[in-house]
């Protein structure tokens, strides 16, 4: 399944939702990440994360559809110089 | 069609960038959108974005999807209280 996710943590917490986060998918834009991801990673990745947010404060938003297809992306401005969607 | 919209502008944009996205969309965390919104409707915001973004620092992603029905949204963590929502 095709996943795009946005965190929304404190200053301090950032880095490591980060490190995170680019382990699972591409990183697009300052806090939001997109990429093909199994089920199974996708339960790795929201286990991880809790482990790293404060559930009162931080957030973690994944949108899923099933086929990449079905989303189209459009970059208005700057666009990151992305290595990791380098395929 | 349906949207989601991130933007990552320089603080002194955000507040500008917040008023101008909750004017066409629904926010759902920080810097993130949603919502149904015609192709007319969408030109005007990504126009009106422009004005207020500096083009070689600043990013607006627009996630396109036909049907809001291909997407299904996750919240992990804290649920932000959202009147935008509230129908």
């Amino acid at each position: 399944m095709y996943v795009i996710a946005v965190y929304d943590v404190g200053k301090k917490r950032v880095a490591k939702m980060l490190k995170l986060c680019r382990r699972y998918l591409n990183w697009i834009q300052n806090s939001v990440f997109e990429g093909e991801i199994t089920e199974a990673k996708l339960l790795e990745l929201k286990y991880e994360a809790l482990q790293i947010m404060d559930e009162e404060d931080d957030s973690l938003i994944i949108f899923k559809t099933r086929q990449e297809k079905w989303l189209d992306k459009e970059i208005v401005g700057k666009e990151r110089q992305n290595l990791d969607t380098f395929l």
